[in-house]
């Protein structure tokens, strides 16, 4: 095995395609075209073109997984897997991650030019779906020639698309890792996007969607953000990260950020507003709060038939998506016959631990892609051949 | 003893004192004065004046705690246990409840004139803390000529201002009741309350906090109270309530509420700006997460010396001030010597419990008192008596 190492400078590159008349017809009936996908690739694709994995990335995320771009000082959003020697190994796998339909980094999306109009989008951009996103990344995937993919997986909305294709398109995927996810969203995981969307629209630069020309709505998206990294970390994440301390120096204005926790949020929120789009948010949170794998199938039906070898990965202190929705997917894939294992790594930092718990996951992946390879049996998390009862014996 | 009942038609009261140059010096150094106070009073003061219990409101109460007033179609918010008969009754004891310092409901607040310049103080206010509110308190218990509390009870905010009492005036109180509350805000709690308030500041109505005479920041107002609903409720409690429903009637507008738990959050929002004042809002909840009882003191110190019989109430479910918080304080108190007992009432409610879980709370808090009165032992929650070793096993 090669030292783990780092993918080299990395382009992304673009696939359009749904070009009118022929456009994609999206789940709300829609008609939608024509749509480019912004994706990057790491490592080779081989001979036969079998060891090809679709990396799908969460909320914020963008096609920019691994390496550096030019000029760039920060790696893709999930370099430490990525990469000679790592979890998803670029010696040994061909990866490919593509911004979602709906994002704001390359691929179609509320700020592109809609062609009907010479304009952005704005509030004119149909509604999306998590199925749609799906649909839009098997296009992709057909353009690069690959009949059927090694493995999928992501985090958190890269999950939900994982759940989808594992429905949507089971005889184009061998494997499929579900990390830190949900079937659906629960009434509490609606709130806290609805409260970032409400923070959005309240804003008065948002102007009912249609912004682009004039100054965004920073502050409400920035607001959207804090909530949202309040629920990606863990109560002892923050307690140790942050404690009661105070702001070294704080700005005089009255109600300015004291703590450091406030200064921290502040900060990821004004961050987050230099790059990212707040249609964007609205369009991608909401196809999140719609998604629900279930639909009107029961638990034991939904994932009915499938071959493809599953690993579901949750974190202890996942408040977000918490460890038993987890659970539930392992529950619907063992109703369904179908071999799946579960692994809960302990981690103190909540939701981000996905991104950041590198070490056991790095072992969970690697293990169950070779165990995949090689057609053996799913490995469990201590590295040894398990079978669905002493799964069972997991949840 | 009387059957449960309501208490009269409520008027609330005004006292006003700290008139100029006899300013009230603040925690922070400053001086406040005229200072008003709004309070209401419920049930008889007894002749020796020994059966007084402050009653201390949170984040968004005010002095009406109980009845109706003229016109009104809602009782007070803890009407459920004020009454003849009832967990606080008012056939046997005389409740007050006062408008903290810093609101906006008939006690001085942001809103209120500044005597110096004629015009609302808005962000000229001085900082407040929860030290600043009790010692108004104690200045009204003062003029109503109650030289000892029975007791001072209180959730959320209010079980803070408990543990001031405790801490500020422990020769003026017989009895502390804190409910789900904490010794000090975790870094996740201040993370809620600062998005709220970063919500109202986004708002280009606040004007940095002098809006009045104009509108008031009330999107901003409104999204700060939805992140507030979120956390004031469970994960299970927002399930049994909403699903995954969707509402019966959606606005054609783009990205307004669908799902149910959207059109509460929305309708809460909504029904709070009428209400509260922004400011207030920030200046409460800025003098919550400076709460800190313990200060330089270690936890055996802060309640060193202290005589009154303490109950600390928590609810399972409660994720914004969790159980592990309530059972903190009555380590203090048992370090300190302190008579103190602990109930962790079983509730799906979350934080909204100790409003909502009125049967159990009833009980524990009926009993408590009633020992209290007759100088027993505290009660435990099965209404036998208890000592210090057992109630180390409750925790």
């Amino acid at each position: 095995m090669a030292d783990e190492g780092d993918v080299g400078p990395e382009e992304t590159k673009y696939f359009t395609f749904a070009a009118p008349p022929d456009e994609m017809s999206l789940e709300s009936g829609e008609r939608l075209g024509p749509i480019t996908t912004a994706y990057e690739t790491y490592g080779q694709l081989n001979r036969d073109r079998s060891n090809a994995i679709l990396v799908l990335h969460a909320l914020s995320g963008d096609a920019h997984a691994a390496g550096l771009h030019e000029g760039d000082q920060n790696p893709g959003w999930w370099d430490s897997m990525i990469g000679p020697g790592k979890g998803l190994d670029t010696d040994k796998y061909f990866l490919i991650c593509a911004n979602v339909l709906g994002g704001c980094t390359g691929s179609t999306g509320p700020s592109s030019t809609n062609p009907s109009t010479g304009k952005p989008y704005g509030p004119e951009f149909p509604i999306i779906s998590i199925r749609d996103m799906v649909n839009v990344q098997r296009s992709l995937i057909d353009h690069l020639g690959i009949e059927k993919l090694l493995g999928v997986i992501g985090g958190s909305m890269g999950g939900m698309q994982v759940l989808q294709w594992m429905v949507s398109y089971p005889e184009r995927i061998r494997a499929a890792i579900p990390i830190s996810t949900t079937l659906k969203h629960t009434p509490q995981q609606i709130a806290f996007n609805e409260v970032g969307r409400q923070a959005i629209m309240a804003d008065a630069n948002w102007r009912k969607g249609n912004y682009y020309g004039h100054s965004p709505p920073a502050k409400g998206l920035a607001v959207a953000r804090m909530v949202g990294h309040i629920t990606y970390m863990s109560d002892k994440s923050m307690a140790e990260k942050f404690g009661r301390r105070l702001k070294e120096s704080k700005d005089p204005e009255r109600f300015s950020p004291d703590f450091e926790v406030e200064g921290y949020l502040e900060h990821r929120g004004g961050n987050f507003v230099k790059r990212f789009d707040a249609n964007s948010y609205l369009y991608i949170t909401k196809a999140m709060d719609y998604f629900d794998i279930l639909g009107s199938k029961g638990l034991s039906e939904v994932f009915r038939g499938r071959r493809a070898k599953v690993m579901v990965i949750a974190f202890k202190s996942d408040w977000l998506y918490p460890a038993h929705q987890s659970q539930e997917i392992v529950r619907a894939c063992q109703l369904a016959g179908v071999d799946a294992t579960y692994c809960e790594v302990h981690s103190t930092y909540g939701h981000d631990a996905f991104l950041l718990e590198m070490k056991e996951e790095t072992h969970l992946i690697k293990h169950f892609l070779n165990g995949v390879l090689k057609g053996h049996d799913v490995l469990d998390k201590k590295g040894t051949s398990s079978n669905e009862n002493r799964q069972q014996d997991n949840l």
